[in-house]
């Protein structure tokens, strides 16, 4: 199929409709999931959407970019519209640096049950609503054999432009699922065999490097301002914390994530 | 002493020169090391720096920041600037959701060779130059027991207001030094009696759950995107690398030193 490449010159071009405005955050928070769709940035990371299975709607790039997508949007029978960067920076709000923006397809997410079966090593996130960090949890859950990530209602999306991006496209890897309400997915968790581990910075919690891992562990990781919730806390089956110096009480999530996702895959105290 | 307290409505004000433009990165980037001077945000941030020995030179935040902050400026002898957030926004350029900046005295940063003296686990950065990633390295380094950052010549500033918000003050606490030749300086720490260990995606490294800690280690971190230089690889007297999977090829540097700073102090392979 031949791509249908579209030059555009003009910044209110209503064919632009699913580039506008990507700096006003709550607009596209509320848009994306609703039209069903998300942005992918880059030619490596729209590459990685693509090879997940993922359907390229519409791109809105820069001239040089159209080679390296070109078989991709083909395949799609994506449009391409291609525009000068201040043409991109009019519509989208910001320069974009990489200078190609696809619009995908989203898929039906997996129920819990589904995820919960197919997973050894799963991540439960409770209410990360700052995209940077989810992104990276996301890197480092795929990078460190972790299988599933379980989302509560409250977190933020993991596709969302600067998640996917911070994740380097693991969210397009790593299979995650959203639970339907909270506190009942923990025990929904539980059910399912895990042993929850909830991780917290709390002095008696079990220390990381003490930690043997089990048959099915989920690991429970909170909000970075509050941590994990009391009932978090309550539902778990263990307490684990990571033993931490110099007066600091607690690691940034992602940090303290790809670190425990470590010591869960590979190690155990010297 | 009592507080001089100045109220100002005036974004003009010559007084507040310390605070203007914040959002203007490369002239901070050059200003604040110039002068002296760097800027802590936020009464937990401020608290710390001044209890890490930091002297406050002027503070410009809302009112209702001052009764936390009065005896700090106080014992300084730091005038007040009290002023509405409007003006805040004015002056600096953005939201100053914390509602509080302290320009505070930069001190002499010790020696290179007096910094590996104190050291037994080291962290030394090569060209890490994105604020965030080496707030957030720091902040790692003090919870995980690093005593000490050697930074190359061309890595970011660790007191710029970004690296210092992302440490949430580590960047108080864990002594570091800036070497001032690169790569002469690799030598100068494997000369002091580390085992340089060079931090890699590359599969034949040793896999870092296998590799047995030294009396002391000296880690090598590089920036995101290049990783290390060959130079730095050539120097290491050890390549390691954290074992990935999911075609993920590297973590975030942040995440990849929080992992490699835990497994030197904790763990080795089940």
């Amino acid at each position: 199929m031949p791509i249908d490449v579209i030059r555009v010159d003009d910044p209110a071009d209503p064919r632009l409709a699913d580039f506008v405005g990507l700096t006003d955050v709550a607009l596209r928070r509320r848009r994306e999931p609703e039209e069903g769709m998300f942005l992918a940035e880059g030619e490596k990371v729209v590459l990685r959407a693509v090879a997940a299975g993922f359907r390229p709607r519409a791109a809105f790039l820069e001239e040089r970019w159209l080679p390296g997508l070109a078989d991709a949007l083909a395949a799609a029978g994506a449009p391409a519209y291609v525009a000068a960067p201040e043409v991109l920076e009019q519509v989208t709000g910001y320069v974009v640096h990489r200078g190609a923006l696809v619009a995908m397809e989203r898929r039906p997410l997996p129920e819990p049950a589904e995820l919960l079966a197919s997973s050894r090593r799963l991540a439960v996130l409770e209410d990360v609503v700052d995209h940077t960090n989810l992104g990276a949890v996301f890197r480092s859950a795929a990078a460190l054999g972790v299988d599933g990530v379980l989302l509560t209602p409250r977190c933020a999306d993991p596709l969302y432009r600067r998640s996917v991006k911070v994740s380097m496209g693991a969210v397009f890897s790593v299979p995650y699922a959203r639970a339907a309400s909270w506190p009942e997915c923990f025990d929904e968790v539980t059910g399912a065999g895990f042993r929850l581990l909830a991780l917290t910075p709390a002095p008696d919690a079990v220390a990381l490097p003490d930690l043997v891992p089990a048959e099915r562990d989920a690991l429970l990781l909170g909000t970075e301002g509050d941590g994990l919730s009391a009932r978090a806390l309550a539902a778990a089956d263990l307490r684990v914390q990571i033993p931490m110096e110099g007066g600091i009480d607690s690691l940034n999530v992602a940090a303290a994530a790809a670190v425990a996702f470590y010591a869960l895959r590979y190690a155990v105290r010297q």
